[in-house]
């Protein structure tokens, strides 16, 4: 059983007499059988909610500094007709009420809550979002995160974690942008990919024949789910933990980066494709950003004085988590420089910032 | 003044009993000195609104079929801190009252109602998307529609037609588009683009040394305010309604393509950048199928026989439109060919698809 929540919205120019524009619109639920209730409001304008059959419901304002909100709730089996003809009633109402005054008329697409398939996943700047998902893939709640693979008609699957859009299997743009963009060739080259698990990265850069790329994906939950609803992205690259010049390895990556170091181990490319907080199994530091410093430090060293460190960063809007992660950079144990590229990644429905890292 | 709108939605595996589950939140909204009003809901579970301070209202809705929804209402100039904690507050009891009971808890960004800069611009798709508008830079009312240019933090300028979003500063995928992604040469070539009056097709094909460009633009205000506010996508090219190679006819297109037809006039491209539903001065078709027909049919008139009609279609989901639209391209006096390509035009927050369509 899921709600929709229709809303209308009328600014007005002036202030109007609150209690009669809402005695005006009484006669037009009184039609639908609905009772009304009206509140005291203590000066804050007129409310009046309305409970109708089937469990319609409807929250009337009349705001005393010239907006007028209704919200009508009513459930997915309603007569949806019935509905947008009561909201037409009434918007027609109100333009005869407050003729001349209304500078604008707004009603929303509804919004569908508590609906078996959730179609809401806001962007990282925090904004409301309503995507096209009619049924669930994949769910699964791993040691580390909870894993969703969600189908939307255009993007094709999407990979959702812990909340957050990782990919969907529209967006090589993503895959393109944290391999530096088309300007590299990764033929014959070492090549270490943090995450990743989607397989998306792992299978562009075998096509192009490096000597040997290792990925290190800590959530095999991950893999498991992309390997069979994410193919666009992945192919077949994830039916194999190694193949000729690759190899997966399951685990936490830090102490990996920790035994690279300690081995003098070096790679041609880095490309870290963790999820934006990165998940650990035994976090030794004190805060997020210790902790990406510490991969970030770990990868520097792990780079041969020539190679380049990919990333995602963030949304362009969030300029102060950018700052401060460009800030992470001057923390390092080796002097860095970096460039930063505006990507928009088609399911992001928002533009995100890529980084490239080098030793100085 | 504006309205925020949040809402808490959680989700149950079994119904609950609705009375006492809304009997458990009472302290919470007492403590926040708001008053309640509980309804008859005539069988369809429990419905309690609350009337607080400062024009807040909570209404607290206890589905029959294992579904809890909340919504609060405040002003902008609220104490939003503390709506968050009464959100907290009451996400903690739900917790404790339905434990184990839970599904999932949704909470959304609030919605933003009423406000002086509107953020809610729908998907041709018709779903619900908050964009980061921070202010209008241009509104007018012209005799054929409303014209609005917004400012988006990440897309730059964006030109709103009637509601709909048509190009923003960040979309230069648009404009490669619909001149053919990157495979034509428009070098010493005749082109006409109807429509187009962000002028960013005129820009580009300008760019490339073409005999002669001629744009049929019918709204003179569309024109002014993109020349003041998209000048990313028009650098200065209608500060001037003529040029070396080029000319901006400000009228209607379809007295203009008829006059070309008697004459005989062909063109290598005609690039159709009107809007979804083309505005006329004076419309002598019944329905928009049939003007769209009509301009198709004139633009492949005029059409020599090695040239390309390139168009815009719709979103990607939108599959009846698309095929309504195909249909017609089978209607034309003269048989054509067509293509079509998805691309991501970031501000529009869904895919759409491009037409390519020939001489047979």
């Amino acid at each position: 059983m899921a709600l929709r929540h229709y809303t209308l919205d009328v600014s007005l120019s002036s202030p109007v007499d609150c209690a009669s524009t809402v005695h005006g619109l009484l006669s037009i639920f009184h039609e639908q059988e609905m009772t009304e209730t009206i509140h005291d409001t203590d000066g804050h304008g007129s409310i009046a909610t309305f409970v109708g059959k089937n469990g319609r419901v409807v929250l009337l304002r009349v705001h005393t500094q010239g907006l007028v909100t209704i919200d009508l709730q009513c459930y997915d089996d309603d007569n949806l007709v019935q509905l947008d003809n009561l909201l037409n009633a009434l918007e027609k109402k109100l333009k005869v009420l407050l003729h001349g005054n209304i500078t604008r008329i707004k009603r929303l697409p509804p919004l569908r809550r508590g609906a078996e398939v959730d179609r809401y996943w806001p962007t990282a700047d925090g904004r409301l979002i309503e995507y096209d998902i009619d049924r669930v893939v994949y769910e699964e709640d791993s040691q580390y995160q909870n894993i969703k693979i969600l189908h939307s008609q255009q993007f094709g699957n999407i990979l959702v974690l812990n909340g957050d859009v990782n990919l969907a299997e529209s967006d090589f743009a993503y895959t393109q942008a944290i391999m530096g963009s088309g300007k590299e060739n990764y033929a014959g080259k070492e090549v270490l990919i943090l995450g990743g698990g989607d397989g998306g990265i792992l299978a562009e850069v075998v096509k192009q024949k490096p000597k040997m790329v290792t990925m290190v994906e800590i959530d095999q939950k991950v893999i498991d789910g992309c390997k069979m609803h994410m193919r666009k992205t992945c192919g077949n690259i994830l039916d194999n933990l190694k193949g000729d010049c690759y190899q997966i390895l399951v685990e936490d990556c830090v102490p990996v980066l920790k035994k690279y170091v300690q081995d003098g181990k070096t790679f041609d490319y880095v490309i870290n494709d963790l999820t934006a907080v990165p998940i650990s199994t035994e976090p030794e530091e004190d805060s997020t950003w210790e902790f990406l410093r510490l991969i970030l430090d770990l990868s520097i060293k792990v780079l041969c004085s020539t190679g380049k460190y990919f990333t995602q960063g963030n949304s362009v809007n969030l300029t102060e988590a950018l700052s401060l992660y460009e800030e992470q950079l001057g923390k390092l144990s080796c002097p860095v420089g970096f460039s930063k590229e505006v990507v928009c990644v088609p399911s992001y429905l928002e533009l995100w910032v890529f980084y490239t890292v080098w030793k100085k």
